[in-house]
Parts: structure tokens; C-alpha cells; sequence
């Protein structure tokens, strides 16, 4: 196995230097690809670059988004040298940009640019049930019959068979879903900003069992970009540099919502080791997480399984406070995609980028000098339109 | 722009260490992940080792393939540290080796292994007109009204171009379906063994002018894969060491099917010199090529675009007799997507291996030591269900 000491080699020497939006809205009535440019347009601008500069070009979609190639001509790109398009939804966010990294260590590349667009609300919606074209001899075709046809299905059977094991109940997932909308309510690109009481979580109604409407994300038009150099020339750039300590990937046998596997664990327990031994640093010396939250749930395994809290007591975490602005742990400072908008993986980073940098207003985390981002670790079987 | 300085610290670093095949038919009755699971399984195999050494693992597709974390979870692997699923076409097999290539000298993964398996004549067909679901906002929107609706359209018209402005005559064209016809008659593997004549070529049916049938590439089901790691570890292992020398992408404004762009032209001419600067070789040095044809127009091109010929000389070259297996330039010495099999670019990576190993039997082009694989660089409008 990898044990990642030749990844310690790359520790701190690439930097995101650059992070730019479009609107998050339920009807864009734009192109994905006009969504695409207008972030990277303002990711650019961030850096202090302009377009003519970039020369990689990444993002990741499923059968929705700006392709690269289309990306590239809008620009004007004239010869770029490295280029990435990954097929997957919100495990992948954070891979591109780990994928980037290594292209901009390794000189492939010297301004990459890493995008995520998509009409997710008013064009291809991931969350929909039916509909998906499963791919030929995908292993769908095991669980479509049982009714599995959703995400929020799937992921349901993983907080069930937690709160059978570890007593997580619906208040503590709901806590985390109140936590996340008081975050939104400070930030003014989030789409769901009216405050929550659990009243208002307990009432809503369910969607697949134990998980409630409150628990899903939202689905999102809209668009992130960042940009990727060396840590060399992003100190000559326009922002505080943040570096890319460390970054890791897995897949393995238990994943949520992985048939066979255990269901309440994550990859992120392989990841975990990994990513630490790179950055060189502990979950104690966390100072925000941004954590991928398709569902409430999702947020829980993952307290548990980066080490910010033991198995079995991330419901307990969550409901502490400690995941509040001001508690141990600040957790999807932006509202996530709960409540800020789903942009799949990609708004989490430049949340953790504007944290770093000590840009992120009324959501400022004090002294915020180290993050982490997750993607989704769970391999959805209702993967929509493969 | 990156100048390929930095790769060349990668020159030779990484290597293949195996290579496997699942069968080439025409209906293979199988699962795509039936038949990568064979090529991956011959792969390890080959390489001298199990396939629980694999911790990396990649492929490319459109909406047709076995994904990775089905063939991670097939082949029992319980730590992936490295994946990638790009998506994508004929340009990226080459380009996933490549990022499989930095992940292995970053140390993310120590044995990756790079597969493409498709049931493309029995499943999903590249090669069909309509059906395709535009992406939203994909530029085809522009393209289809007008008729451009198959890869062999948007090809001819480059094809035609070159006509025009070069001489290039249609048994110039029909000269590399036949070389690469008389190459496939000596591999077993190959789908299209009988020997073609010119009257046979010329005689086939129009499928867009100046595109006859026997320009046109194969649609196969099948599988390739290959092992990579470290050029350290792949010496301990069972077959000879077969490095990476260098690579290079690259998107810019000309590219045989791009609309508004030189269609006599492809990405290669970018690709081109960085390749060469990494990899410290100039063409003249090269004993092999496999180059993507889609079309024996791709080749043609390709041919002047990687300086094995001048521009516009292409034609003339093939006729010449320079790319036969005792030619100046052998190229798709297992007879190509034209006559071995489509396989999506990644069989002719494996052709590449076997002739540089010295085992390709009745094909082998003598002392071949460095060979040139490239992927398709045009950008077709009609990318098939993306």
C-alpha cells in the first residue's frame, strides 16, 4: 500500500490561489457552460491573473455540466497543457483538485483551473429517484428492483443501522441541520437563510426514513472555481497564500451506502490516516471542517471517522455545540449544502479557502490557519444518469 | 506556459509493468466489468503479480464502462489510495496513463492499473449518428441542426480540406487501411485479418465523403489493460522494464473536427515538441508509432502533426510505404482501430509494450526501442452520449 511518504515530498508546495462563484439560484436560466466561465472569470480575477494565463483546466461532472473543452474555447485558451475531466458527482471535487496539484508539481501545468457549473436544480437534478440511465452491467440492476432508486434511500439504511447501534437519534441529526442554517443565515450567497428551531426539523416531512427533508441538501444552479499553482509563484499573487498540505483518496469495502460493507462507516476512515500523515498535522489541530453533506448523516459519519470525535459519538458531538462557529470544531461554516447551495464538493473548498485567508466576514473563524474538505466517501447505487 | 522542464524530472521514472487483454469480438455476450475484470486480471498477471498489490486504479469512459469502484470492489481490494474515472473518449486513454504516471511518482499509488473494457458493437456504439443526448449547453446545439451528427461526418470535413489544399488523394487514405489491414493478417488478436486490395478500398461504400467504409475505425467489444508503477519496482517484476519517457496533452484551437479552426490540423502539433522535450527524443529517433485512427485520416494527420513527415506530405508518406513494419516508420503494427479492434486507445498503448518488450512475434518491428502513442486529438461534435 501507498503510505504516503513520497506524498510528503508535495506537502505546502502547491496553493490555491484564486476562488471565484457564480450565483446560487434554483433556475439559472443559464448555460452551465455560462455559469462555468463567469466563476472562473472570478477565480482568475481573485488570484490576480487574467484568463489568457491559465493553462490546465479540470472539473468533474456526471451528464450535466460544461465540458472542459468547451470551457477552454470560451476562454480563448490557445494551448493547454494539462487537462482533466472526471467523471463522478460529489466524491470527486476534492480528487481534481488533489489530481491538479500533482500536475502543477510536476510542471504540467502553471495556473490550473478547477471548476464545478451545473443547472443541478433547474437542469439535471441528482437527488431524483427514476429516471437514471444505468450504465451496462452496473450493479444497479441489484438494487433497483429493492426500491433503492434514490440517494437519500441508500444513505438512509446507514443512519438507521447507526441509530440502532450507537442510539444517534433524529435531534442529533437535526442538529447539525439547525447548526448549518444559522452558519447560512451569515453568509449571503446561501440559498436557505430563515433560521431552523427543531420544531421546525422534527415537522418536516420524512423523505426516506429515519431522514426528513431537513436532512437532504438542496439542489443547486451555480457554479465554484479555484486556482491551482505553486506556492512559489502564488506568494507573488494577489491573496494570502493557502497551501494544499495534504490530500488523500480512497475506496474500500464499507462506505454508507455500499452494499456488503458496513454501512455506518466511511471511507473517510481509510482517507483519514493518509491525509494526516501528509499535512503532517491531527484532527486536535483542525481549526474548521468542511465536511460534504449530502445528507445530515453524512456530516455525523464523518465527525467520527476523520477522528474529531470516537465511533458511535458523532450525534452526540454535533448536538455538544462543537460544531458551532465558536466550539471545537466549526463545521460547514458556509451552511454546506444544506443551506448555502450545492455546488457538488467544490463550495466546501472555497469556504476553506476565504477561512484560511481570514476573508469570511460574519462567518470568520478565529485564527483559522488549518481546514479540512471532504468529499462524499459513499458510492451512491442510485448514481444519477451514469 | 508550462514548459515540460519539470516533467523531465519524471523522464523514465515509471514504467509498464503488465498488460492484459480481454478478447476482441463483436458480441461478447459479457458485462463490461466481466471483461475488465479479465484484462486487469492478465495484467497483474503478466506483471508477475496478484491483484491485491493493485492500490491505484483508472479508466476512461463515456456512458458505457465498468466504473472503478465496481472493479475495485470485484477484484476484493480493500485500499484503494488512488482513482480516477476520466471521462471521455478516444483522447484520453493516453492521458490517464499519464495522471496514473504522476500519481505513481507522487507515491500515491504503488501498482496502479489503467483498464478500458466496452461492449462497442453489442452496447453502447461510438460510432452511431442521432441518439446522442447533448450535454445542456454542449456546443453540439450549433452543429446537429446542420447535420453533423456522426464522428465520421465532422472528420470527413477535415479529411476534405486537406484534399483541397494538399493533394491528398482518397488511395493516399486507402493506403493506410491496407498497411494497417496486412499488419492485423499477423496478429491474432485482430478482428479483420483478410487482406484488402485498393479495388477493395475504393469499392467500399461512402459513408461520408471522402470517408469510405474502410476508413472508418471498428466497433469492438473488448478490453485492454495495463499495470504501472515506479521504473524501480517494475525491475523486480517478471517482464522487461518498459518506461515512461515522457507525455503531453493538449486542448488548443486547431483540431481536425473543431469548428472555426484549422481542421488540417490536430492538438499533436502542441502535443508534439513537449512530448519530445520531456522525453529528450526528436522523431527521427522514434522505431514505432501507434497512432489513433479513428479514421486513416487521423493517422495521415498525425503523421505530419508529430514531424514524422512535413505538413500537407502526410498522404505521400503512407503511400511511400513508410509506415509498413520494415517502413522507416512502422505504424499500428497490430493493425489499429482500422483492423485489430477499437478498444478506445488503449490497445495501442498495449501494442506499444509488447513491440518494445520484443515479444510481439510474427509483428515484431526489429529493435524497437521507442515507440509514440497517441490519443485522438480532435474534439468530435458528435461525442456520443455525453
Amino acid at each position: 500500500m501507498a503510505d504516503g511518504e513520497g506524498l510528503r515530498a508535495l506537502r505546502d508546495q502547491t496553493a490555491i490561489a484564486g476562488i471565484g462563484y457564480a450565483p446560487f439560484t434554483r433556475d439559472s436560466g443559464r448555460t452551465p457552460l455560462s455559469l462555468a466561465l463567469e466563476a472562473i472569470l472570478a477565480a482568475v480575477d481573485d488570484a490576480g491573473l487574467a484568463a489568457g494565463d491559465i493553462d490546465g483546466i479540470a472539473t468533474h461532472h456526471v451528464n450535466d455540466s460544461a465540458p472542459v473543452h468547451e470551457v477552454a474555447a470560451a476562454l480563448g485558451l490557445r494551448d493547454v497543457t494539462w487537462y482533466h475531466e472526471e467523471f463522478g458527482g460529489g466524491s470527486r471535487a476534492p480528487a481534481v483538485i488533489s489530481q491538479a496539484a500533482l500536475a502543477v508539481a510536476a510542471g504540467a501545468s502553471r495556473y490550473a483551473v478547477v471548476y464545478r457549473a451545473l443547472n443541478g436544480r433547474s437542469g439535471v437534478r441528482m437527488g431524483a429517484s427514476g429516471g437514471g440511465r444505468a450504465a451496462p452491467g452496473a450493479e444497479l440492476q441489484y438494487q433497483q428492483p429493492y426500491g433503492l432508486l434514490a440517494p437519500s434511500q441508500s444513505y438512509a439504511l446507514g443512519a438507521r443501522m447507526h441509530m440502532e447501534r450507537y442510539g444517534t437519534t433524529s435531534e442529533q441529526l437535526g442538529a447539525i441541520a439547525l447548526q448549518q442554517r444559522a452558519n447560512a443565515a451569515k453568509n449571503e450567497r446561501a440559498l436557505m437563510r430563515t433560521p431552523l428551531t427543531m420544531a421546525d426539523y422534527l415537522s418536516s416531512r420524512m423523505i426516506a426514513d429515519p431522514f426528513r427533508l431537513l436532512d437532504c441538501c438542496l439542489e443547486t444552479d451555480g457554479a465554484c472555481a479555484v486556482v491551482l499553482t505553486s506556492h512559489a509563484r502564488a506568494a507573488d499573487l494577489a491573496q494570502p497564500v493557502v497551501t494544499l498540505r495534504g490530500w488523500a483518496s480512497a475506496l474500500g469495502p464499507d462506505d454508507l451506502s455500499k452494499p456488503g460493507g458496513d454501512l455506518t462507516r466511511s471511507s473517510s476512515a481509510l482517507v483519514a490516516p493518509r491525509l494526516y500523515s501528509m499535512a503532517g498535522v491531527g484532527p486536535g489541530e483542525v481549526d474548521v471542517a468542511e465536511l460534504y453533506d449530502a445528507f445530515t448523516f453524512s456530516v455525523l459519519v464523518q465527525l467520527e471517522d476523520f477522528g474529531f470525535c470516537a465511533k458511535g459519538e458523532g450525534g452526540a458531538f454535533a448536538a455538544s455545540g462543537a460544531i458551532a462557529p465558536d466550539g471545537a470544531l466549526p463545521v460547514n461554516t458556509h451552511g454546506g449544502f444544506l443551506s448555502e447551495g450545492y455546488v457538488h464538493g467544490l463550495n466546501h473548498v472555497t469556504e476553506a479557502v476565504s477561512q484560511l485567508r481570514g476573508q469570511a466576514d460574519d462567518r470568520q473563524v478565529d485564527g483559522a490557519a488549518i481546514a479540512v474538505c471532504s468529499a462524499q466517501p459513499g458510492i451512491s447505487p442510485a448514481r444519477p444518469r451514469p
